[in-house]
């Protein structure tokens, strides 16, 4: 409800986030620790990031399947880094029907393990290949700090899962769903990230190579928004996937697999919001265009709500997504403060005068006071909502790029690299052990986010220094990495 | 693969059932007992469903949320009937991160609990009424004899869950549900179903009343497709979810759950399906239509698959759900077996000679040989295809209907009842008790499936008999009910 007032973002940035999150009931937390309920407008906004990426997965021609929560305990085992990185996240049934189960199952943290069993049984030969699936579902990691969205013990993600004859081929299928999950961020999500590879110390446990999308929050820290894994032959060797090659010869497959998660909302509500509120993508808005009627007296009511309902079947029929807010017993005034603190783009402002003037004051949402407002005449206005909506889509992502640019800084000194991750980005040369990444975290609690695949386009200008020094241990440079801290 | 033959219904038709969902490559087993992986082409199948009956739930005005998979052992206990019919089926978490939990945690069988605990947060006032919330996800009780699809110890479902001011708004909508889920049947799935009220021994374990729709099977047996559950107070009272009315007085809401879950995909398998595989109805098969291509020489081919692909893009055009199958180095007539064992309601064949005359050669699922064979111009295709759809679709439900009354029996003597419910469903008088239903099951291994909530659609015809003595005991009947062995 609208009627306290969040904290600021420059005030208390945590807490601004927690308290968005309940106000614009998005989410709440379970009587389970660490849990959440997503309330109906967090999942149809969820709905809607799954339906673009859904899409975009099928024309890559990938299926949806589902495969068990449950996984026999011995299966989490069989890859050495897999049950590494995993075994300390376990929730484990070990009861079952009544009785203590011979064998404790898992509940699924991911699902590498028993789509490779699986697959050990249903490839055999080249022409089963490649396999390319995913599932939509829910996975559990025990962690012991969580926030809604960003880290729960249950979350909702879609895994990815395909198996291939050759090594360039799962290669090009790792950076290809990395580019799908770039396209998505940019194009409907109006969220600038950076592509790039993942050091050894932050990949994924059983992974050759992780790829990840970088983006930079509201408050300059880093957050992982999808990522791609190059599994090699890791999990086909311990789960024996083999396929017979055109020349009759038994081979490991090569697999990856790839996951974007609901705290990829997190990323919109913090890269988008203001002190106001949410402010969200068009493209991805459960509500793009919400209707206030203003009204004194009972006449005027029903003028301005036959005029609200025609115009909203009317945008409706042109396939935006539209509210009409009809509620009894609260001003219009109360009704702008809610919507903006739910980040409906675009408010349309319907009174009597209006409708005898046949126009609507629209005020855009990512614009507040008066430079967002305009005035429309009803009968153009699904063509101009359309336009308007495409216009802002384009400059939440122009902004969100701008401030990425802005507090991201190249860094040839530590103590400038030390000043960078306090309010952002770090672009610094690194040496790429493993023991300067721990220094500079242990220092600054700063992580390396990604080697960008294009470093250019970090900041948005070509660089001729070529590699430097790196900016820890001053020994020559392997890489040119973004550093931050990170959620 | 269509290799090897499946056995016919008549020889084994539980077997016939097994074979074919793994043939079909619908779901397989998965390696912790009990549960199943849904492949590809099954999930396609579910995600029809989902589509036709969401759209349904939203424009009842519901909307989806997600509450989490951990339920607290302690609420699962807190109703009296609900305990009583959960605790042997349930999966228990007690390891965690590594620790042994101070309270177990349960994995959901249904959310009714942990739905009721948030509702006492959120629901304050008659304004917050009615809640119309679902939830697509799966769920798990601890099942011991267990077939794909019909009987899984993780099953996926939507569970339905409202609440309201008023036992009539309750009411209204455990019913509307219910005629919801029999307009998916009959429209989309072809399925005729008997919609009525369970007997207190096969209702929801903490319901006051529970509505179901009953199907019948291919070998007579029944299958309970979908379930609407009237609550009353009992879970708002056990939860201590209240709302202050109009007059500022507190009381308890009512409220309601219902559910349809992928067993559903099995009485599609059961109701359509023949010896030679499954037959699925047009509305929700994953390809509606399959594009065999047929050829001898190279020039041959290039002939076919050039016109194959303009006729493929023109049926995608037309929103039609279109596979051209043009696998490598099988033969038409082993392809036609592959995709009549996967159900396609129709088959384009398309060869040299059709090309020429620019027709091709339509073949329906649902009726075998040439009975089902035209020939159609390629110019009138699109529009002949959906006719000959909604043909099939209507077909497959007046054919699964006229089965239905054929094996449906009156019975007024134990005697008759007894033969009737060996080969399909008894329509008998009840008198209404516990015992004589208990001693009907055990007699006959039929179970009481529904009282019908319009005995004349049972038969499709009146009825002026008024009601008569129970079929058991001979006492005054109450009720006129379905009995049925059932899956």
């Amino acid at each position: 409800m609208p009627d306290e007032k969040l904290p600021t973002r420059a005030e208390d940035f945590s807490e601004w986030y927690n308290q968005l999150v309940l106000k614009a009931q998005l989410a709440d937390y379970a009587p389970v620790r660490g849990c959440m309920i997503v309330r109906p407008y967090g999942w149809a906004l969820w709905e809607n990031i799954q339906q673009a990426l859904d899409r975009r997965f099928k024309a890559t021609g990938h299926q949806n399947v589902a495969f068990p929560l449950f996984i026999p305990k011995s299966f989490i085992e069989k890859e050495k880094h897999h049950v590494e990185g995993f075994s300390p996240e376990l929730a484990v049934v070990t009861i079952g029907g009544g009785e203590e189960l011979a064998e404790p199952l898992i509940v699924r943290p991911t699902s590498e393990t028993i789509i490779g069993h699986m697959w050990s049984k249903w490839i055999q030969s080249y022409r089963d290949l490649p396999v390319l699936m995913n599932q939509w579902n829910s996975v559990v990691r025990w962690e012991l700090r969580t926030k809604l969205f960003l880290r729960t013990l249950e979350f909702y993600w879609q895994e990815g899962h395909t198996a291939h004859a050759t090594r360039e081929e799962a290669v090009a299928e790792t950076t290809q769903m990395l580019d799908v999950y770039t396209d998505f961020a940019v194009s409907d999500a109006a969220i600038p990230v950076i592509p790039g590879v993942k050091s050894e110390a932050e990949k994924f446990a059983g992974a050759d190579v992780t790829y990840a999308i970088e983006a930079m929050m509201g408050d300059g820290r880093a957050l992982q928004a999808g990522t791609s894994h190059f599994l090699g032959q890791n999990f086909a060797q311990a789960f024996d996937v083999k396929y017979l090659d055109q020349n009759g010869a038994l081979q490991h497959c090569w697999t990856t697999s790839w996951g974007l998660s609901t705290r990829f909302i997190g990323a919109i509500i913090m890269v988008h919001g203001d002190d106001q509120g949410l402010v969200l993508p068009p493209k991805l808005a459960p509500t793009q265009v919400v209707i206030v009627p203003i009204f004194k007296t009972d006449e005027e009511k029903a003028t301005v709500f036959k005029s609200a309902k025609e115009l909203k079947a009317q945008l409706a029929t042109a396939n935006l997504r539209v509210t009409l807010d009809e509620r009894e017993g609260f001003s219009p005034g109360w009704k702008f403060n809610d919507w903006e603190m739910r980040g409906v783009p675009l408010r349309v402002e319907l009174g009597p005068k209006d409708v005898a003037k046949q126009s609507a004051m629209l005020a855009r949402r990512d614009r507040p006071g008066k430079e967002g407002k305009t005035s429309a005449s009803l009968a153009d206005l699904p063509v101009t909502i359309e336009k308007l909506l495409a216009e802002i889509q384009q400059s939440l992502f122009d902004k969100a790029l701008a401030f990425r640019r802005v507090n991201t800084h190249e860094t040839r000194t530590y103590d400038e690299f030390k000043k960078a991750v306090e309010t952002g980005f770090a672009f610094a040369y690194w040496c790429g052990n493993d023991e300067c990444e721990a220094a500079i975290k242990e220092e600054t609690r700063a992580t390396m986010r990604c080697i960008p695949l294009d470093p250019d386009a970090v900041l948005g200008r070509g660089d001729s220094a070529g590699l430097g020094t790196c900016v820890h241990c001053g020994k020559p440079a392997k890489a040119r990495a973004v550093f931050a801290r990170a959620y």
